[in-house]
């Protein structure tokens, strides 16, 4: 089998790294339009070889997007235009906006929608690691809509990664990850610019950090080239996650400012509760 | 020398853990009001006896107290009335409120007020860990209040754990806690908060965690009893931070509400900048 992975970010390199460890495909090709992460991705063993995208999409079997989601809604129809045999996948944050723009699009059954939740707050070919997609989930949407032969191979795929499959559609899709995954990213970028401007000696911050900032920040070092696009085509969902967490953090300064000590605890002690939830997973990593 | 650890908790039995095994001192004694917390202390081997609270001053050379600060508060003045040599520190997350308490005490140059920059979300003697404060920043307020022999003590304490010193006034402790550490936590409150608001299914929230949630809102366990008053006594700088970070996600929110992705773009580069201030630390743990 030969594979294409079309971005060599974190989540394109990794994937790379692990089907080459794996000995998943005889051949993967990388495709970037940044020659510099071409080169690191070939110098890094993340893909076999280089091409250029049609090329590469006619010598596969199986297409792998990891690139922001604007460009996933780019470049697909024009993948999908030159796809005869091949099972194309992404891996977007976003789904709706992107299964909307190809749905009348004739090889559209070739494409299965996927989303492995995985990833750091690093990017580029430098940033691909080992186990990264290892015992996480891995979302596959509207899963009637694509065609057996390529759900098949996507789904082999996961497999291959370690990752366990869940499935549902897209529009249940980018209201989960707007709830959980996008929201998370947004409050770390507040942070990181709350402290930025309140606290001017940068000395103070690397002192205090290990207090739980450091991990409460981390996303915050996230690329805005990958998460613009995603908070645009999640809007809806996204504005409105914000708005609740607006009201939550107002009800909370109030309870704080009016020296209501008994309601304080009572938030505290409900949103202790996330933890028991958290820990649930029989797939808990050791 | 003979310490006396009061409050048996996760900073407590950590500090327990680490004194014995650098065999810091001859005999270690807890007090804690929780007799399970004794028990399990007495078990894991973080202290060596468990007395009452008199007693156990009285035979000490440096008193540790690693209670919330509203108990800080309350148990500080008693136990200086008892002190004649001894050193006492406290591990408290807030400092104006507590030193202004016993800035009259006649032994208050026996008190070297300090605080450890150093946590997990758990809590309970079976939270505590080794190596917790390896590395890590211990603060120290006030230096010229204290007298030498009580600042050499907790000095060569935070050695024996492998802390870096550094040195201000309570009113400047308070203010940057507030800006880095204080709220870190109630933003990750806020966001536990926020989803088992929104996200109705606990599977989902499970099922996504690991893009990001997980560690974003890690500090939203942490004990209600600790924080409250915490939050309580630095209220006006609480506050003052906490009405930044609502302008910060305001303004955010507007922008992707007006599908302004240059904005957003610009709001999220800004906040990249964080990083840089995280990795410029010379003692950044490898």
């Amino acid at each position: 089998m030969t594979i294409t992975i079309i971005g060599l970010g974190l989540i394109g390199g990794s994937i790379g790294l692990e089907l080459k460890t794996k000995r998943f495909a005889e051949r993967i090709i990388g495709v970037d339009k940044n020659p510099e992460h071409c080169r690191v991705a070939l110098e890094r063993g993340l893909v076999d070889e280089i091409h250029k995208l049609v090329y590469a999409v006619q010598q596969s079997d199986l297409i792998i997007l990891a690139i922001p989601v604007d460009a996933i809604k780019t470049q697909l129809p024009f993948i999908l235009d030159y796809v005869t045999h091949q099972a194309v996948t992404d891996m977007g944050s976003t789904k709706l906006s992107i299964t909307e723009h190809v749905k009348d699009h004739p090889k559209r059954s070739n494409f299965v929608p996927s989303h492995p939740m995985a990833g750091t707050e690093f990017s580029g070919p430098e940033a691909a690691v080992p186990g990264l997609f290892n015992k996480k989930v891995a979302i596959i949407c509207d899963m009637a809509k694509s065609n057996q032969k390529s759900l098949e191979a996507i789904t082999n795929l996961y497999m291959a990664l370690n990752m366990r499959l869940i499935f549902m559609s897209s529009v249940e899709h980018d209201l989960h990850t707007a709830y959980v995954s996008h929201i998370s990213h947004i409050t770390s970028f507040a942070l990181a610019l709350t402290v930025l401007e309140k606290e001017h000696n940068e000395k103070n911050i690397l002192n205090l950090a290990s207090g739980g900032f450091e991990s409460t920040v981390r996303l915050a070092a996230s690329s805005a080239e990958m998460w613009v696009p995603v908070f645009d085509q999640n809007r809806d969902h996204v504005v409105e996650v914000m708005e609740t967490y607006i009201e939550k953090m107002t009800k909370f300064k109030e309870y704080i400012q009016a020296g209501d000590t008994r309601k304080v605890h009572d938030l505290i002690k409900k949103a202790n509760k996330i933890q028991k939830t958290l820990n649930s997973s029989p797939w808990k990593q050791q």
